[in-house]
Parts: structure tokens; sequence; C-alpha cells
């Protein structure tokens, strides 16, 4: 039988997957779950692709203020504008929850949701990342596209869980991950039905957050959305704790997972042990550490589980 | 070739849904649809089970409220209670969004996700409807399930997007119309993450609406679940309208049906023409029929086109 995992070290978290998918889909399993409840989730910043030196997702908000500054002169003056659009990623980081819906909204709202996934597509297609120089949508972690194409090769639906945002997301992630529109689960904004002049039905996107879709609001979005808890959980951060937590209390069989980044030649380092760099994007904290080997979930280290990270490498 | 549709008499309303099927999956067929995208959606109350005389889950906050009632004893006077105990669906008619938040708040929220549940099942397997002493659950239009299976073999996904409540729903879909959790999207309160006394992570429902998915909020919540319009929408009163409307302005083929209650013998009679009832559960307006008419939308009359309503009939 050919490999399912290819881009995988043999080691231990190859192995705990492997086992895992074996005892939770062989009808002569005690661990045996039918079909229907195969559901894994998946964070996306630092879990399916890369999240530095910051969030894709802001590389477009700074993108995108750019492109709307003109109009806009008193940005160069009023924070949290003057810090973003100077690209001070230390004043980024220390950015209220207020300030950052403020920067969401001057730059994902007051559109219609078609205008505002061609928004993102254009930016998408011309957009690339400093340290490779190419778009951010082939930054993907080919060891996690090929465990979601395992998952669902052995019935699981694979859900992206991310903070980032939902309508953002779902512009590329069918064709980057496989996952449609109707799995991806996000941070969102309301929207507003209205009729366009010629009366058409249209999806406005007023500056309104609705969803915050990370820490406690992964767990509490899975369950608006899937109405239970995933049987498997990927992440990479604090930020999917609380989503590990949701998917270990339903008991059972169950796959908790976090991606640790300990590989600065091949990719970043950053986490909890000596000489990595502490970071607001994607916080792996030595709590969190502790939590996840006194819990027995699952570190998959990027230097020693991921034989390749990126599908363009030789 | 077996009748997949075998409740529903030959006539406009099945002739059309037939087409309409054959026309987005056959592969040489211009409007042909890849599955991916062939989405149908379901309101419930009165398209897929019987909505009079009264919603079935307002039947479930009156039993709750009586069974709290004694610990309350200032319900006796203070209204929504008072009336909502005693029974007067005239005034319930009247009451405002906020009079329907107080409801729901004192009979569904303030427990764990699960504890709803338990509560739910205990109440369906209890409950019995006043006309036909049936479980709510067998008061299920034939017609309607044969098309959600009809359509489901083609290759669609059908969606229930319900008034009701999301949770409450999603303790019998799954059985009753074969919607698994994940493809029931409904009114909804706010669930809270947190760890019980065990330090075990546990989702709470406090008493706050998140989403009140009627009218606008239909064609709102559906973009917020599946990210694009239904190919196909099923509704049968003027909370339908915008899900319908949405729908249609996504262009191409689509199909956009209302259920007409027109059979007072062997169900109910409520609606737009001479000498049906007027109501405030399920109301299909004379502006909505004429809308109907104009767009091509598909009115499917119970007395004329279904053979049979109930699986129970003989």
């Amino acid at each position: 039988m050919a490999d399912p995992l290819p881009s995988w070290n043999d080691g231990a978290a190859k192995s705990a997957i492997v086992a895992f998918v074996k005892a939770t889909t062989d009808p002569a399993s005690k661990d045996f779950v039918r079909q229907e409840d195969r559901i894994a989730t998946f964070d996306q910043d630092g879990t399916l692709w890369v999240e530095h030196p910051m969030y894709t997702q802001l590389a477009f908000v700074l993108s995108r203020l750019a492109e709307l500054a003109p109009q806009h002169p008193e940005w160069e003056t009023n924070e949290p504008f003057k810090s973003t659009l100077a690209g001070d990623l230390a004043a980024f980081a220390n950015f209220t929850m207020t300030d950052l819906e403020t920067l969401v909204a001057a730059s994902h709202a007051g559109m219609s949701t078609d205008d505002f996934a061609s928004i993102v597509n254009a930016w998408l297609a011309k957009a690339s990342h400093p340290r490779w120089k190419r778009p951010y949508t082939e930054l993907v972690y080919q060891p996690m596209l090929e465990a979601m194409a395992y998952l669902r090769a052995n019935g699981f639906t694979t859900y992206i869980v991310t903070g980032g945002g939902q309508a953002f997301v779902r512009t590329y992630a069918e064709r980057v991950y496989g996952t449609p529109p109707e799995h991806v689960i996000g941070s969102s904004l309301e929207t507003k039905f209205e009729y366009d002049p010629d009366g058409k039905a249209v999806l406005m996107r007023p500056p309104k957050l609705l969803l915050y879709n990370d820490l406690a609001g992964k767990p509490e979005d899975i369950y608006l959305f899937l109405g239970r808890a995933p049987l498997a959980a990927f992440g990479n951060s604090t930020g999917d704790q609380q989503m590990l937590e949701y998917a270990q209390a339903a008991g059972g069989a169950r796959l908790m997972t976090l991606v640790l980044h300990d590989d600065p030649q091949r990719e970043y380092s950053y986490g909890p042990e000596a000489g990595q760099a502490d970071t607001k994007f994607g916080a792996f904290t030595r709590a969190l550490y502790d939590q996840a080997t006194s819990k027995g979930w699952v570190i998959v280290s990027v230097k020693r589980d991921w034989k390749r990270v990126f599908a363009f490498e030789p």
C-alpha cells in the first residue's frame, strides 16, 4: 500500500495520526466511529500555511489600507492606522480588539459580499511572500495537505476553523486545501440583506463583527456550525487550545495535534523552547506545551517530523 | 424507472421539480451544475412539517414554562409569561421580538448544550399533536421527504433553514429528515465555553440571541454557513421570501418553491385565497402569492399536488 503521508518522517507524530485513523475507521475496532461523525478541524495560520513574518490577512489589510489611504488623510496621524500603514509590527502586536475591529472595518466592510471576494482574489493574484517571493497560496504545508487528504480518503470531513476572516479564506480554500466554502469556519462580519437599484437581492458587509473565531470562539463556533465536537483537531497556538480541549472533552478516541515551528532553516522557529522567538503571531507558550504533554496531545515538530515543508521544494 | 416522487400527483409542481433536477444534473445540459454547488435549502415549519395550530417549538416552550412555573410565581402576573402559560395564541401572535426573546431565554437558556438536547429529546418522546395524537416528528410531509431524498440522490446537499431554534431542530433532524446537525441552520443563542468543576470543557447557553434566522436572516445565515446562494429553495411563508429572492438573484437555473396550505380536510387551510384563514404561524400573503406568480416561483398546492400528506396515511 502506498504511504498516505509521504512528506512525513516516520516517528511518533506520523504513527499517532495513522493509528488514530485506523482505530476510528476499522469496523472491528472498539473506537470505530461512523462516517457521519468523522469530523476533523484545522486551524489555518501556522497550521496549514505560513503565518510569519505576519498573518497573511494582515498583509492584505496593509495593502488595502495603503490603497485607500489617499482618500483618508486623517489616517496619517490617527491610530491604529498610522502604525499599521507604517508597517509597525511591534505596535500591531499591542493593538486592542477595538483597534483590530477598526482596521477590519476600514479594509473589509462597506461593500457587497461579491465585491469583497473580487478584491481578495485580485490581491492574492498579485501578492507574494517577502521571503519566498511566491504567492501566499503556495506557502501551504505539504504534510498537512497530505493529512487532510488522508483523513478525507478515510471518510472524514475536513473543516478549516480559523481566527482569520471566513469570507477571506473561502475565496481560495477550495483550490488550495480542497475545502469548499461551507467547510470553512472563521471570524465573520455581519451581512445585511438589501436590494440593489434594480431590485435584485444583494448581501452587504457592514462594519460589524459577528463571530470572533479564536480561543473560546473556536469551540463555540464549531458547535454553531456543526453541532458537535470534532473527532480530530489540529492547531499550533494558544488560539487553538480551547478547540483541542473541546474535542478531548467529548470523550472516546480523539486526536489533538499541535504543530511546533522549530525549523528556522526551512521555515521559522517560534515557541517555548530555548532560543525560539516569542511572537504574537501564533504564540506557542510553555503552558500550552506542558498541557499538550500532560494530556496526550500530539506535538508535530516541523524540523523532525516533516520530510518536506512545501510542495515547491525539490 | 421508479417514480422518485410517488406521493406527488402529476402536475405543474412535480414537473417543475423533475425538470429542474434533470437540467442541473445532466452533463449535457446548458444548466449543468457541478455536484459541489448543488445546494437545496428547506424551511421547516409549514414546509417540512405541520405548523398549526401553533409552531411545534412553541408547544415545547409552553410545556417547559409550565414545568418551571412553580419556581416562578411572578409569571402568573407578568407578561409575556401570563398569556403564554394560559395558552393564549391570540396574545402570542402580537408579542414583540423582545417578548419572544424573554420566553426563549426562560425556556431554552441557562443550561449546557448537552442538557438542552436531553430536555428536547425527553419532550419529543412524550409530546403529541392535539389533532392527530401522534408525535410531532410523525407530522412531516411525505412528499417533501421524497423531494429531499430525490435531490440527495441527484448529488444535492439538503439543508434545513428554519426560523426555529437550530439546537432544537438538530436533536431530531437526522432521524426525521436525514439531515445531520451541520445541515441545519436556524435561530441560535450564543454559547459560552466554560470549564465544569472537574476542569472539563463544556458549552453553556446564556440567554442571548446570536442569529434570528427568519426573513432577511435566512439569506444572511445561508451566506454565513455556506458562502453562496442555494440552487433550490423551498418555503411556505413570508419568512421565506428573502431566501427565495437570494436564490433567484444568483442567476442561472434555480428552483424557488412555496407550499400553499389549502387542504382543510387532510391538513389545514391558510393563505391568500378566498375562505382561507389568516395566521401568524406561516403567513402566506396575497403580495407573496403575486410575487411568486410574477417571478416564476413554483406554488405547491397541498390539495392538488400531494397524493398523500403524511406517511401514516393508508
